[in-house]
């Protein structure tokens, strides 16, 4: 079969691999339909996450259809089309059991990562009764793609990790796919006022499209200014980090209000400074986290009954074997205006 | 009358002031019977508070009899045993309403800090309906002291915060007397295990019997080992800091567990170095709060049943007018083995 | 003034009455602006309410202009447009604390009942600082008629205590205003699902254009069958009951899935068969609620920035003056198609 | 291998059956090291469980060692000691996921009911993975035999959906193994007041000695009156139904105060009167549970411990092979002031 394979920082391919088969009697095969690229890739493109190795099939995102199971496997027969989760549960270990499959202790995110992964045409999902969910007949995949990672990571990461409730003020930092999807699935809770802030004047015009109250472009620095402008000068009720980043998470400690939370999603490869000599009284909460996926379910309801149009995200188009173009029109998100691309075999 | 006046930094003095008066119709002007000093109160004597005017009479903490209620005060009346609630409160502002007083905005932290406190003969308390806490004959009045401020500190920032339940393993950083506070209160949701960490090992002995399972003397920079060692390197479910330092703070990041608690109590005054190319991915909720007082009913009903024996938490007696010297022994509290003091007028 | 009077069952009479003044120093009295008809006044005025008495002016919602205040009222002055809540709360006793407003030990549901009400040209309000809320300049006045009651009602006893979330199929039992109030307020948790269930067509067609994404007319008897037919046998999620009849109760007990909510919003004269031989293993939530309007502040927010159109409710507009033929057009709600009727004065 | 075999109504034997195997790769085989009876094998013993049919074999609790494991079982191996859970799960199903294993797909309470059960020298454990909890050498094995069913039973359905907390004030209806079980479970919350109503004075004498604060016998009828003294006629915060009859419950319906859980444990054979007339504004919240056993590891933390000693419920010892006599000591309890017995292979 034919894949996309990390070699080494800075270089891919789209190559010729050997076809993955059942190991364990918990793991499925799945044919590849759709897949996706994830800001993540891109980050393991560079040599950013050293746990990848050369050789390995990259992503973690997709929709595809069973090619085969193991004999425990319960959930699941061949041919019955399914959503691949990032994150791999076994379902019966100490955190799969407190709902923190990010913390599996046979799963967690390996697809793509420490296991082969979605961007090539079948891929090895172990624990698939745990880690798959069954796509009926007639559903919109494109949109069902999105329920891999960016939707509950947006969600689970952002907006319940912020406890967002009506009437709340929010700012999510960052409009990029990530947090795109943070504001999406935001309005689940009808927060009144939802401020997004980036420096990208494009998808600030897209995030009010999406549902954004105010957007404001920080590239003038006088964001904190102008959310505290907004808010009586109490600051936000939830400020979502979405970047990934020292200064937009220092920008989140500057707008939280009183009482109010910082919800961590991006990525971070550096510390930062935490400024508790003035936040140690102001009954804040921080959170960071990797997505569990255990919304998945509750996703997947709201997107059969149109309550979230999650493909609103997808801008781009390719067929699989386009991959490498596909990467270029992501890695140039701001030129092309990418938020998520999608590859169908 | 007689007052303990802050008298810029350094200096502090036991003089004639002018006894109180009722101000508003919302106020009580409170007899004093016993009181004590906190730890905050030996930061103000430094001048690192710099709203504490030269004057001011210090003190937030105590337990009295009302002398005056104004008008509209309903639910006291001269004669009545109260305790004294750290944090003033007027019952209808936003704040209030959500439980969270001490971001009151005609009240929270004012005693002792932007007016005169408790370490007087008499006392105005402002918004005395929501401030005051009646006493019933035959209470064990110095016990109720403590729910003043330091248990309701302890449990609110620290145990409340970091969500301690039963079978968890909890680290408590700092044994001083706002950490035996959260080591008393931890015990009401019955943790497996209580790990409290500190320097002074009086303290950690004095501990044990407070409940901990474990002490630990982190002078020799072991800490985070010992509580990995301690835990199946799982890190602890909750870290309670109870110092106000980066260096305590940087601990507990070190020993939070995947999907733990950090709940800050300590009053910092600089700002710390935040993980977050580590904990992004860990799950971690880290608070912050100024105490809003909102269990002292709980910690009232508590008292009275005997759950919890806060008079453990006093080492030293004085009268109220050897206040000088009661301020010796808590700052000299290693040297003189002192938790709490307890002046009686 | 004039005002309504209750004067006995059946009987009422808009006639001539004292202005009201300040008796207490928390006391306001408000020029009724707006006022409307709730269905519990149709049931004072059947005499169902023993504790109201003849000659008491009745009404409990409407918006209003500050009068007069009194010395210890802090956070209105005269002039002032104002929301009354249909709830006295005096934010200091053990029940407010909690925010349990409907049992306040001075308050609670007296207005139009124990206490003269709203249906009249003016109004004494007790406790106005935490019973009042104040309205912008430019707001529409006849939406925030529906915060005094209805809303928060909704929303409070069935949609908060139905604990209704994303993804959730939920059934409304009763599509009367109270009803219609929990299907507009359920929104704000985007449920996947919203079955609306009454016996009159109208109100149901109603229901699809407020939210409601099945409707159910229950006069064949088989409302529990079409329920589980559109549940696959599952049972709903949460089951809301607006009507307060044995029956409409019944029938939510038989259609709430395992782990399901029964959320109660109904004023019950009778009690109700439980069915615990089939409950008991069912994992089941059942709540009964007296409003406590600790959601007006939410709902207010999110009527300004129109996430909710409470003026959807309001079907029919009178002068306050012409009261009488407001309850006519309110008791004959289903030849009428009355949902709300406003009077302005 | 020998096993107590229900024989119809009024019918049982202790005779040869063939010993299980493995059926299913996520099967384990355990053999009975110790067992108990619970209050529902005496309900099965009556024939008030239709769906138990003759010639099954009778027992859901218990503690063994592995004796053959199917080839999907991944946690355990043979020769492990490990408790068994009265709840099987097969931690895949849309319940289990929820955390409520008690609706398991493929599970829920099947032992001793569906299936063959503990009252045997072996027994096939389904989805063993998730419905076997490991036991560490040198443990209490006894004490871990109240994990199986009881403890779990009191502490989820009594005490956490009755949401004990600090402070308040709990009723429990009925001191038999089960309210026991709650009454020791309640403590992990630190109520200020536990009151325990019986009609078995012995029982009650128990009971204190287990915690109780205030012991009532309702033989008299006066029991709501004395919990109303008790109270200052505000009722409880918590009233716990242990029993499972029309009149206990009505009981916890006159004693929840304003704001009150009821929650009932009790197997109910017959419906109650739910008295919504009165209790319609009173803001209370009434829940029902089967088990679903996710507190055993939480409880396990805490046995090892030693915050809490569920040996205490033990009263009666026997062999395994005397388990006949050991149903007379469980079916005469009041004679015999029978708890729990102890069955030992």
């Amino acid at each position: 079969m034919k894949a996309l394979v990390y070699q080494g920082p800075g270089e891919k391919s789209w190559e010729e691999k050997s076809k993955p088969v059942i190991i364990k009697p918990t793991d499925a095969v799945v044919k590849i339909l759709k897949t996706t690229i994830c800001g993540t890739d891109l980050h393991i493109m560079k040599g950013d996450l050293p746990a990848v190795t050369k050789g390995r099939i990259i992503g973690h995102e997709g929709v595809g259809m069973i090619e085969d199971v193991g004999s425990a496997v319960g959930n699941f027969k061949i041919g019955d089309h399914v959503i691949i989760s990032c994150i791999t549960s076994c379902g019966k270990c100490e955190y799969c059991k407190k709902g923190m499959y990010s913390h599996c202790e046979d799963g967690g995110w390996i697809l793509g990562n420490l296991i082969d992964g979605t961007q090539a045409e079948y891929v090895r999902i172990p624990h698939a009764d745990n880690s798959l969910y069954l796509i009926p007949d007639g559903s919109d995949e494109e949109a069902l793609v999105m329920l891999s990672d960016i939707l509950p990571t947006g969600l689970e990461c952002g907006v319940l990790n912020g406890q967002v409730k009506p009437g709340d003020t929010i700012a999510i930092v960052g409009a990029g796919p990530i947090g795109m999807a943070a504001l999406l699935t935001s309005q689940f809770y009808t927060p009144a006022e939802i401020i997004v802030i980036d420096l990208d004047s494009n998808r600030l015009e897209v995030a009010k499209t999406f549902g954004a109250t105010h957007v404001i472009n920080s590239g003038d620095g006088k964001a904190v200014k102008e959310v505290m402008a907004l808010t009586n000068n109490k600051g936000v009720d939830v400020a979502i980090e979405a970047v990934g980043l020292p200064a937009t998470f220092e920008l989140c400690e500057s707008i939280a209000g009183a009482g109010g939370h910082i919800a961590n999603i991006g990525v971070h490869g550096k510390s930062v400074t935490l400024h508790l000599e003035t936040l140690w009284s102001k009954n804040i909460t921080i959170t960071t986290r990797l997505v569990d996926t255990v919304t998945t379910p509750m996703l997947f309801k709201n997107v059969q009954s149109k309550k979230i149009q999650p493909q609103k995200l997808i801008t781009h188009h390719f067929k699989l074997d386009q991959i490498l173009k596909a990467y270029d029109a992501f890695e140039n998100a701001s030129k092309e205006k990418t938020l998520k691309v999608m590859l169908t075999s």
